[in-house]
């Protein structure tokens, strides 16, 4: 099929208003009478609170009002989000204690500063050692409250929990396990096995904008809400729980999110929501950066061990892992995933995963693009690589002779929907950067390569096509975009209605009046709302051909839309404008019903996406620093509705796998105290660390139920980068760094052993 | 076919929070940075604006700006709401002339006293004598401006007209007529043949909340508005055409509307757009009661003269008639309508209906409930009721042997649809007040009778319904809700669903993201909007029961839906409340798609209403002080979807009648200076004098295309109550008093003479 507005590279929609800064965020609104609001925050990792003086704070000019716990419904605290402000207890450094509500946000700092919270310290266990180790202080004495939905948004519940109801509490929240075959005969069947521990650190999802939240209390009671998160539905669920009030009653607005990754699905909009309700007044909060490195919901550490055996001829015999999450302070990590994922990507007979959710006392983890992925597969990776280079293979070939395909067994034993894997190790496989990496090491670079993938999740979505009187098509939907899904959707829209992108806009309500789609997480935004689009569409299109053959006395089948017009084809004189068409639709009188199309979708089968890698690396031995000389990014996209939005997302994910690789981390000192809690400590990668020569290959092996074959594309770019410089670094030293970030006091250590 | 929920009485679903005070109306919105607006208005009917200075305003503290016409575009000013600030000349009292905008209201009140304006006063033509005399002062000496489409939503442009465009240039800006056969044979084969001059004034529709208007410049360089207004996609598009915008960029959001009668269509919003784009901040006005009454939008004055003719057994000969019409400055009169309703209540085979519009120098007139209706009909019912006394014939016998019937032509030769005037008419003859009216003659009140009718209006209209994850059904449409439309369009909705109107959601979006519905006027709402949400409806119910079946295992057609949940029938044990349907519908990997119905609705055959009235007087012929001591509301309301709204309606159209009949004028002097400028002059009936026994007949004729064979209503019950009033004068007094309203003056004066 020939397409017009598919699969060529074209702009955002809104690519223009967001560089001249004109798009509207949440923290450029604001509403009379609004109280701007500041948290109190606990210095302590673990402490009883014994009582909080507010006394000082509500002296100052402009602070209204300083709530506690004693304002807040007494309902369980079941997930991160619904701790609202602390009652008795604090269990991470940065948890909210109490909200200081004023007139500015400068008054409201300074009367948060002005809150004195008297605390009984107590003792924390901030790491997987002192929290698994004999006697651990408990997160949670009472047992471990249960999760969220949350999770479920990155296809992350997908492992059987093995956890035993039994046990004595514990830290251990969680417990998952895939196996099959028997793993000790597959060692044994080995010509070679490499057993190896991998560590990689907390990070930050490190968006531009952080958490804001505008709540203004209806006059109807309910609630209406502003917000950055990339789950309007969602968090409309929950703070209508919250609230007790029916889901009809918040009316939430998804406003523009300045960069999310994952972190922004709900965090404090309940408490928000909460405090406008108990002042009857708007209230805002945006938090600071310090706030968010300290107390946000970053990506979890894993400590893992990978064992890998396999045959001189490149067959993998067993394999055996364990992963230990440090999840913080609640549940819901992507241990499942994780896990699932390790042990799903290579076909191995002999097989068993092990995975561990641990709680600490630390803030709660969150989603960051791909969630769980980027450690698993460091470690993975890394094993392989070293194991392939024992039995002298070739790293690609190696893993392409075990690689699975469509059909094959994950490790749950459920079948890998339709993927295209071998395809995108190929592609990289005949990459001039491969075929011709001698080149590259003979100009003293190492070059390292790996593998990555993610399933995808889906959700059901409907979307509504609605033709203007000015012969413009809006399409309404209730969707988050985080990296574009805006300008495909509409160039779906567009391309199965018959008209320009450009005359199609994006409609955004509310919660109340947008059909609902699912939240942005997954990489499913294009591949399930897509359809519901294309089926809107397809439906006004329907209708307005209808509407033409009467106006034109044709019959449907012979019109066409071109150039905004209706044609009856070979009658070059006998046309209709869309706008006067619309128009009959919409004026007093008119005999024809104005175009409205809606399109529903519903698709439980996802879409994984795999990425290939290959990182040439310059190390500098005598400082460990490590320069990324190129980065090549392959992917099996599905099909590229829009390479230039596809390309963007592949190097975004580069870049930020080089992060996971080479820079950044939470760290914390041993009393749970975070070290890198500003942008000059936790560092991320700069535009001249962003790979010299990032290249980006599409691989388009369709999809079967995405639009026009596309799979989602946001999570798998960010995989195997951190593995596959890894590997390039042990290409380049003959040395392995196996704990991330890679950086150069690590390397240099490494190098220097 | 039995219903649940439509054919009962059910209160309004917002009336707890309208009646609480909790409604938010336009007037309570404000935003950062929002200046308040003040017009500085025309003291002259007629000037050349020599100079405007604004120094002494700008002084002032807070005064941002007062803007004039030379910050204005030079568009045409074809329409009221198009003259934006006067350029050059005024042409009526209260024209703007500058607009100042301040940050506060009183400080823009101050900045408008303070604006001087030297002007030339130049003759003008107040009165209809005036306007026509040879060498009036012409409104418009450059030739009429070209109308509105404002006036098409009231079912007005029906007429031909008959203006010769040759014409040297006058104050007539419109001439329509409408005939057939030879009249003067018709009079001259009449047994009897009155003939009189009928007046009516000008008349304010004095709804509670007067005009408001807020716009905000979005950052996309679009613009957003929240105004009461009964027409949101009229009103974006003309802002849209004054702004040089495309429609799309112009957010129209319809506020809840504290009254508008006809009045709302559009008129300060171009200017209050074009203000907050030249000042970059948000504007709002809103108006005073002076300048309410002085120069908004108010009922235009008749003058009438009608010659009718009928034999001694009861038989209309000829009909001849002339309407002269005040229309302030700007065409779009309601003359075309006013002349075909009067020529097409009875069938008479000769008729001459001449209309014409004139120009004076005052603010021109918008519509009012049946727009030129109850001047229309008061001289036709006053003429009849005279005849029918000279021939001695029962007024409601002769009515009936001459009224229309379903398919004969109306004054301009088309066939009136299904129409229920002889039903409605013989439901009068058979009420009690009308079999003993002796009674009440006895008891020394007079009784009168009239009729009147309104043809209604159509447009096409869109809606969706979408199912919800709190079981709750979102009912979304574009329509403005003037007489509780909101009430029974959810109502419409629960019964074609099938679940409790208590469970369906009225969401109001703004013009981007709502589908079109046309005007809230022409008495369509019900009407035209009805049929879409029902159409809406059937469709989520056929998405639901197709996902339930498939629940349920069992088959779409054994499904029902009872007390909100889907059961098979007879098997009690197997349902699926809706909630839980509709969350498998919007939930991570869900396999349903999103219930999401639309509907949509086009259907250019309106459907005519009818009222017959009866009103019992008491006059006090020494104070001629007039007691309307009864009032019977006849009217064919082809199925009176929910009565107790119905009953609201015709109830409010009589008493507004009883205004028109006895209270209301906006009165001028010599050189049109308004006399009854607030609301101790201009006096409306106040509850004691709203009928001591106010009475509702429904008659249901079904509508060919309504929802259920539903009317319109809102317009009928004003129409004949005026002439219904002054029959009854006549009866008590023996005197006919011929203008309107028929004040204690007027008929202390008729009676004396």
């Amino acid at each position: 099929m020939t397409t017009t507005h598919i699969g060529h590279p074209a702009p955002l929609i809104d690519g223009q208003i967001r560089v001249r800064g004109q798009l509207r965020y949440t923290g450029d609104l604001a509403l009379p009478q609004m109280l701007h609001a500041r948290l109190v925050t606990s210095p302590y990792p673990h402490a009883e609170i014994n009582a909080i003086d507010r006394a000082a704070a509500l002296a100052l000019p402009g602070v209204v009002a300083v709530l506690t716990a004693a304002e807040m419904p007494t309902l369980p605290a079941t997930s991160r989000h619904r701790l609202l402000l602390a009652r008795g207890r604090v269990r991470f450094v940065g948890q909210p204690v109490a909200l200081v509500l004023a007139e500015t946000e400068a008054e409201a700092e300074d009367g948060a500063e002005a809150v004195h919270v008297d605390y009984s310290a107590l003792p924390a266990a901030t790491t997987l050692a002192a929290a698994t180790a004999p006697n651990a202080p408990l997160v949670w004495p009472g047992g471990t409250p249960g999760g969220s939905d949350e999770a479920a948004a990155h296809g992350a519940a997908v492992a059987e929990d093995e956890s035993d109801g039994q046990a004595p509490p514990s830290n251990v929240s969680r417990r998952v396990h895939f196996g099959r075959g028997d793993v000790a005969q597959g060692f044994a069947a080995a010509d070679a096995v490499v057993e190896r521990r991998y560590t990689t650190s907390m990070v930050h999802q490190s968006y531009l904008e952080p958490h804001v939240t505008l709540a203004q209390p209806e006059a109807t009671g309910g609630m209406a809400l502003w917000t950055s998160t990339q789950a309007a539905f969602y968090v409309q669920q929950e703070v209508a729980d919250v609230l007790g009030l029916p889901e009809s009653e918040v009316r939430l607005t998804a406003m523009p999110v300045g960069g999310a990754f994952g972190a922004k699905f709900v965090l404090y909009q309940p408490l928000v929501a909460l405090a406008a309700r108990q002042m009857n007044r708007p209230v805002r909060l945006l938090l600071t950066r310090s706030e968010e490195m300290q107390a946000a919901l970053p990506a979890p550490r894993f400590e893992m061990t990978v064992r890998v055996g396999a045959t001189r001829d490149g067959r993998l015999t067993a394999l055996e892992a364990s992963l230990d999450v440090d999840n913080g302070c609640y549940p819901d990590s992507p241990v499942g995933i994780a896990a699932l994922l390790l042990g799903s990507l290579y076909q191995c007979e002999n097989l068993a995963v092990r995975g561990r959710e641990i709680l600490t006392h630390k803030p709660s983890s969150g989603a960051y693009r791909a969630p769980g992925a980027p450690q698993a597969f460091f470690a993975l990776e890394s094993a392989l690589d070293e194991l392939a280079g024992q039995l002298d293979l070739d790293p690609l070939d190696f893993r392409l002779q075990n690689a699975s395909r469509s059909g094959e067994p994950m490790a749950n034993g459920k079948p890998w929907p339709g993927i295209g894997l071998h395809e995108t190790i190929a592609a990289l496989q005949a990459h001039p950067a491969w075929q011709q990496r001698d080149l590259a090491r003979q100009a003293g670079r190492g070059v390292g390569v790996a593998v990555g993938g993610w399933p995808g999740g889906t959700e059901p979505a409907a979307a509504l096509c609605m033709l203007q009187r000015d012969g413009t098509l809006h399409l309404n939907v209730g969707s988050v975009d985080l990296t574009g899904t805006d300008t495909t959707l509409a160039a779906l829209a567009a391309e199965q209605f018959g008209l320009s992108p450009d005359r199609v806009r994006l409609i955004k309500g509310d919660t109340l009046s947008s059909p609902f789609t699912g939240m942005t997480g997954g990489s499913k935004i294009t591949f399930t709302v897509g359809p519901a689009v294309m089926a809107a569409a397809a439906d006004a299109r329907q209708q307005l051909l209808k509407i033409a053959a009467e106006m034109l006395e044709a019959a449907a089948e012979d019109l066409e839309l071109v150039d905004g017009e209706v044609r009856v084809r070979g009658l070059p004189d006998r046309t209709l404008a869309l706008d006067k068409i619309a128009r009959q639709t919409m004026r007093f009188g008119g005999r024809y019903a104005p175009v409205t199309g809606r399109g529903r979708h519903a698709n439980p089968t996802a879409a994984p996406g795999f990425s290939a890698q290959l990182a040439e690396v310059l190390v500098d031995e005598a400082t460990g620093h490590v320069t990324v000389t190129r980065l090549v990014v392959v992917q099996d996209v599905g099909k590229a509705l829009n390479p230039l939005l596809v390309a963007g997302q592949m190097m975004g994910g580069g870049v930020q796998g080089i992060g996971w690789g080479l820079h950044e981390a939470l760290r914390y000192d041993d009393e749970g105290q975070l070290l890198t809690g500003s942008l000059m400590d936790y560092t991320l990668p700069k535009i001249d660390q962003a790979a010299a020569q990032l290249e980006t290959v599409m691989v388009e092996v369709p999809s079967e139920k995405g639009p026009h074959g596309a799979r989602g594309v946001g999570e798998p770019p960010v995989i195997p980068t951190a593995a596959a410089i890894a590997n390039a670094i042990a290409d380049a030293t003959g040395k392995r760094c196996r704990s991330l970030p890679i950086t150069p006091q690590t390397l240099w250590k490494t190098v220097r052993d």
